[in-house]
């Protein structure tokens, strides 16, 4: 009873959500500049009906009634799931002070402007001031949220429920200490692959055609999506029948449009799997960034960058670019797809460094928490890290710590889910292909969907309805780490750089 | 202090109506069709919300108040002005209950559906049930609006604020006594003019290219809006600096994407044109129906398919299509683009038969609501008006009274405003032409600025700051009247038909 009336006011909120997505999509993809104002009013208005509809005491006493109507239920029903996100989402937004919350949207649209200069003109101290606030303000707001061991733990937890920094710095350290040494051996043998391939002319037009065939494919489902052009490439979804990728491409490096296509494709499977009894309810979709970044880098890296992936695309790729690859082999497209070396932009780096560049700014997010970094501190702190991860130096700001936007969006804890994402994608893999041995090959055969129904059987169709650290074990029988990830970097590239 | 927090929440309440429309744009434009109940669920959470938001008793006492406030204000004010559009629309969102409301939602809903199929199979009887329904119910919607002559008028003051349905007859029984002949006159005469040139094959990326020139010429700022596809072509904004367009090609047919492109500049023109101090308030935009129809068909038809207009554009669409068009003089093009006939379908007619489409339907309804015409009889009373009226009798009901939407979508009152904008763009353009005697000669120059100004300063600023009478009587010193159109009509199709 009170579950129903319950499920009714979740199914607004859900409704209310896809409507901000509705709007941040078109903003980003079809919007002419000039309407950018009025665009914020519309997020800042939907934004204040949404928070009101999520904190309301109707909502808090539908769901202490609906804790008692499931006391005893299966844990694992729908039910109980639903609830329980009922009562974190609840928790979470009615832990933090409305004023606070609006104060904290003020200061990070600032900052973000601040930001943006400081970036532009390679000047941090212009954005100084905005960053000390910023991570003042989330320290304040993991004390709203709560935590029992760490700020930090409160941050992460809202992208990574469950998950603790204890956590991820030791998974980090495992990651860091077997990386790096890599990282070094195939900068020593850095002549055995290149890109140039890859930054030749490639048509817009054809990328596009032989992106969309890429995709559909591998399995995103056109009649129940789209993909349009966006500067920075994401997906959104308002719906499991309407779930938006995009994509950029650039004409002399074929490697950014492909890649970032079957990337968001990935994102794009597992909001399309996810069964439709969880449409409307806050179950619907991915359960985390983490387990949601390790589908679209599972399809992106592990399927869409190896050999057997290309055996059956490289022919028509070929066919599509005859000037541009006819004299190049399979082999030579395979090398220059996967080269790798240590770079400063962390959206252009390649598989082996990706994670080296998460860590570094999960070091000193934690570090600046913890006092041991000063905000002045953070461009040297980042380069010295940059030198000793990567054996590189930034030779500017904006080539080092101005380079992200996520701290001037006062996203803090964010950044660990990518690297927690590359980790599982490789031990969900491991489980898929323990299942079916197949799949690799299949690939050569231009077949994907004995991976995508293993994925969809065990992840997708689930939605939220599991946290991640329950459906990380119920899949993989562990916890996240590292082995799967190195196992598959060391055989790899092993190969491709004789190391 | 009451006026500055109204106007707070009357921003808030204009944001969730700029939001509905990005909804209803996106469903239009760019939405996978499988995505159709999801979106219908959106936009019933925000009709919800939208409705909550309108009717609070806090906003009913702060109406209260700010009229105290203004007592005494300049009646010109943008003050007076907003606490009139205000109290306006709360009075009608609270007159009709909400269960009223979501009834006559579901209503229509499935009237929708059954219609469409109704239109398909060509059968009355399976639409029958649902628009008996349909008309009671809007009766019963005009009794909880109000009114003091006729529930017709409370139907039609949604759509064209203080009309009244007394004055819809007389001036609508004045023009079809004038039109009828005419329209004879140009049927005996029918060989002098043909569309044939209009129906070879004209690629639709040239036509896209040519119509969106033709639109950025005229005036519509594509810095602050865009162009779409759409099955049925419509205008809506999001803010004045957000206002899009569609429109539709189809290859054999060029008048089509062309003039509709024209059309929904014109309405585009008039929001772009709004004034940016009227914006997330509820004077944004245009004041009426029949004022924002006077825009798109003074552009469309006026303008856009005067002898002086093409002028200046044919030999550019000559260039555009050398193959269909270069042995096809200039008076072909304006004969073949001017050509007129009687038709079964309204939104295929030309400018000298459109009005007569539109008076059919409005004294239909209004002959139901007095009970002269019994629902079982509208489509043998609405083939003998064609007979009477166009000199033709639809051949089945598909062509005949099944063919509009409107009636299924519970939109009854909102015809007539179609045929008063054909006469007020007339009446608009004569005092146009009165300030600037040089405006017709400079479409011959691809000049259009001079009347843009002009509607700009006149009429688009404004936006609904005045009621569509209070306009009109400031624009042209009269009431809407037939002469001026008459005129034009009389002029124009003399000329071309010889009569």
């Amino acid at each position: 009873m009170s579950l129903d009336t319950l499920q009714e006011r979740l199914a607004e909120i859900q409704s209310l959500n896809n409507i901000g997505a509705v709007l941040g999509w078109d903003q980003q993809t079809q919007m002419p500049e000039a309407a950018a104002g009025a665009r914020a009013e519309h997020l800042a208005t939907l934004g204040k009906v949404l928070h009101e509809k999520s904190t309301t005491d109707e909502l808090g006493k539908l769901i202490e009634d609906a804790e008692k109507e499931i006391d005893g239920m299966d844990s694992d029903s729908f039910e109980v799931a639903l609830v329980n996100m009922a009562r974190y989402n609840f928790d979470q937004a009615t832990k933090v002070p409305t004023e606070f919350v609006a104060e904290f949207q003020r200061a990070t649209a600032l900052a973000h402007n601040r930001w943006a200069q400081a970036r532009a003109e390679n000047d941090f101290s212009q954005f100084r001031d905005d960053l000390a606030k910023i991570f003042e303000m989330t320290q304040q707001q993991a004390e709203y949220l709560g935590y029992d061991d760490h700020p930090y733990d409160a941050l992460l937890d809202q992208y990574e429920r469950g998950m603790k920094s204890a956590d991820v710095t030791r998974i980090f350290n495992d990651l860091r200490d077997q990386l790096v040494p890599i990282v070094a051996g195939i900068a020593d043998n850095k002549d055995k692959a290149s890109d140039a391939l890859l930054r030749l002319d490639y048509p817009i037009e054809l990328q596009r055609q032989f992106g969309n065939e890429v995709a559909t494919k591998i399995g995103f489902d056109f009649d129940r999506g789209r993909q349009d052009l966006a500067v920075h490439p994401f997906c959104t979804n308002f719906s499991r029948n309407d779930v938006r990728i995009t994509t950029r491409y650039e004409i002399d490096w074929f490697s950014g449009g492909l890649f970032s296509t079957i990337h968001e494709a990935g994102h794009g499977m597992y909001e399309q799997g996810s069964a439709e009894a969880l449409d409307r309810t806050p179950l619907a979709g991915g359960t985390s960034l983490g387990v949601h970044e390790s589908q679209s880098r599972l399809w992106e890296n592990v399927v869409g960058r190896s050999r057997n992936f290309w055996t059956f695309f490289y022919p028509e790729l070929q066919k599509a670019f005859p000037e541009q690859l006819s004299n190049a082999s399979l082999d030579d497209f395979y090398r220059a797809i996967n080269a790798s070396s240590p770079s400063f932009i962390r959206v252009e780096a390649d598989e082996v460094t990706y994670c080296l560049h998460i860590m570094i700014r999960y070091d000193l997010e934690r570090a600046v928490y913890d006092g041991d970094v000063k905000i002045d501190d953070i461009p040297a702190a980042w380069n010295a890290k940059y030198e000793e991860y990567l054996g590189i130096t930034p030779p500017n700001d904006t080539l080092g710590c101005l380079q992200d936007v996520h701290w001037s969006a006062g996203i803090m804890g964010y950044f660990p889910t990518y690297a927690l994402g590359n980790l599982l994608s490789l031990q969900f893999y491991e489980k898929a292909i323990e299942a079916h041995p197949e799949i690799p090959e299949q690939f050569a055969e231009g077949k994907f969907d004995t991976l995508l129904t293993w994925l969809q059987d065990n992840i997708y169709q689930h939605g939220s309805k599991y946290p991640p650290k329950n459906l990380i074990k119920q899949v993989t029988g562990e916890e996240i780490r590292v082995e799967p990830f190195i196992n598959y970097i060391k055989n790899k590239y092993g190969e491709i750089y004789g190391i």
